[in-house]
């Protein structure tokens, strides 16, 4: 018999073969002909340890093992398996394979649970074909209607509708694909990092305990624009001046929150942008993020501050407009003990943490019990080739979570 | 008989009637029809007083008042007559009804100078249709080549050659239009400032003692991009975080140099450019104005020291890439002094200032003595429909050059 470790590499690496381009990393974006032979090897491998595949009405792929009780509610375990473009092999894929896992485990050693256990690959959580991310677990909260499936469409045209019509779903009966709530008592994902603290802290598993809340805006900054040559510098309205003063109080705002919380300008745009000509105009983005409301509107309010400041002291004009505004959201106390149990019997270190970024647990959140189980990512690194995360790393966290499904699905209700 | 202010307001409205944009503002690029008309009513105008208008191969025009030595060397009077896109009525025009009203002034009284007075309108000065800026000037200092002119080409692929052949001159022959310095006594242009000073002092017109030098580079800040919700604030390597501080250090720089010095970072770019990704890279515009070279290379010196700054700190690389050097250019102190006895005699304010933007002036100082007089621009705009000087500004302008060519003119060789 394979080992886990053994098993674990196999999925990893069979899955990274259904690559739509030759280059390096994975892109695998949804209904192409790689994405159908990922979902067939799932469904073989599911077939092989004695679990029929089955999918809704969205496509999302399924799995179960009944529980002692047929109608209990199940305890859903697994992630998406799409990808974004020229992405890694461990982003979505990782938990797809920690659900197949637990599956394959669980029935080895003939684990009759009492709530069902049910495996989920999700599909489009990246939204890199039709731009409709999270889409899997959002129809399975019931939050896609049939005309979002006409609106999402790919570059050439086609429609979300159109595919699932193409791959025999229905997408009038997407609204089959939304859970009732009382069927699922918990949803488990496990998924990488994306980011460095576990490996800079030498963590084994990050046991997420809050997914931010998000608030991105764009400031614009206006100042006068203004021959370059011929203006003094104190005759000068210069808005980047104004806008380089705003980026470090952003910084200086979020070090300030701490709790995790990060505050980012990624964006930029200076007008009339031109060497000779003193900036007039200045709009950028903000993106604040935080386990605390409270702690993303205080950062906001020393932005707004220091905007204040610069109108008063360099006599620009600003204004603000929203682009995206999410609460925090808190996953599931219960479940996060029975992670950190099994984490401790297991003798790996492990760090409670939030995540930064959003996951289909932020979405199932709104529906169930939710846990997230985060394993290292090297040197941070995602959504790139150089993604990656070593299987014995993969393999503490898939046990993390092995354990805690146990002790859940035993339970009594 | 009509007064000096009365004709200058004229020529100014005539003038800027040879517009090709119907909108607001002036349009009049090279070799259009409006630039024909431009130059026939200044062949016109010339003819009235009495005085032959001819042109070079480059396509400037002249008019000639003979000294008492035919032969002696010329004191030039004039500035350029085309504009930028949508630029204003003054930037040019002033120089060049200059150059008219001081003929004509001339030839009212009958003066005889011991050197001829030359009129001179030049052409393309702007760049506005072919990119070749300052073109007339440096065809007088023999820096345009056939070559050249059939390099510089409009948008729709016309040559500067084919147009000059379309009006009758030979760009064969363009070396021709290059003057013997010693045909030269002195270049005198009057300009508005394109700036605020003059204004925001009060002064009538400004005495130009520099033609600033110019440096002009990109910085390049190399950080890491990462994912702005999964990288804690001090895991990142912000190239953003680094250029705001380096952008607030060249304003620094630049009040430190004082002397009139002028820095300005005009043009950024970031970095993949997201909201949701710490810029890993920020290529940014410097450009350092002063009459000093010294002082140019203090602040980027200054530059430099911050650059290395943040390598140490903030871990990111750097890189300067050369664009422009250009070295301060001193103006004639002989003709400055005239200058400031004429305001001085006229009761007119003056300040001794250096010009932030390259002129004709610049070019021609190359080969001969050079002076240059601000008239006050109004809030300090410029190549924009706002720019505006008044009249009596103006008629100040050409009053204290008018009595300096006197002078300069009726002098002994």
């Amino acid at each position: 018999m394979e080992s886990s470790l053994k098993r674990i590499k196999k999925h990893l690496i069979k899955l990274s073969e259904f690559n739509t381009d030759s280059g390096e990393g994975l892109s695998r974006f949804t209904f192409t002909k790689e994405e159908e032979a990922a979902r067939q090897y799932l469904k073989n491998e599911l077939k092989k340890i004695g679990v029929e595949a089955y999918e809704d009405q969205a496509g999302n792929l399924f799995g179960r093992i009944a529980g002692d009780n047929p109608d209990a509610p199940a305890i859903m375990i697994g992630s998406h398996y799409d990808s974004v473009k020229n992405g890694g092999h461990f982003d979505g894929p990782a938990g797809v394979i920690m659900g197949l896992e637990i599956m394959t485990l669980l029935q080895e050693e003939g684990f009759k649970p009492q709530y069902p256990i049910e495996f989920v690959a999700l599909i489009e959580e990246e939204g890199g074909r039709f731009g409709s991310g999270l889409y899997g677990s959002r129809a399975m909260v019931g939050a896609i209607s049939y005309q979002d499936l006409l609106n999402y469409k790919d570059k050439a045209g086609i429609s979300m509708a159109e595919e699932l019509k193409n791959h025999g779903f229905d997408p009038k009966k997407i609204k089959d694909a939304a859970r009732d709530p009382e069927s699922i008592k918990a949803f488990i994902e496990l998924h990488i990092e994306q980011g460095p603290v576990l490996e800079n802290e030498a963590k084994d598993v990050g046991l997420v305990d809050f997914i931010v809340g998000i608030n991105e805006f764009k400031v614009k900054l206006k100042g006068r624009p203004d021959h370059a040559g011929t203006t003094p510098m104190d005759m000068r309205k210069d808005a980047l001046l104004s806008a380089a003063r705003v980026v470090q109080e952003v910084e200086k705002a979020a070090l300030k929150a701490a709790n995790g919380t990060v505050a980012t300008v990624g964006e930029m745009e200076v007008k009339p942008g031109a060497a000779n000509i003193v900036p007039g105009e200045v709009e950028f983005s903000v993106d604040i993020r935080s386990k605390s409301a409270e702690l993303v509107e205080q950062v906001k309010n020393d932005i707004r501050s220091i905007l204040a400041e610069e109108e008063k002291n360099a006599a620009v004009e600003w204004e603000i407009n929203e682009l995206l505004s999410v609460d925090p959201i808190p996953l599931s106390e219960e479940i996060l003990v029975l992670f950190e149990e099994s984490a401790r019997e297991n003798n790996f270190s492990y760090k409670k943490m939030i995540s930064g970024a959003g996951h289909d647990a932020m979405v199932m959140a709104g529906m169930t019990d939710v846990g997230l189980v985060f394993v290292p990512s090297k040197g941070g690194r995602s959504h790139c080739p150089e993604e990656w995360t070593d299987y014995e790393d993969l393999q503490k966290g898939i046990e993390v979570i092995y354990q805690a499904v146990k002790k859940l699905g035993g339970q009594d209700g």
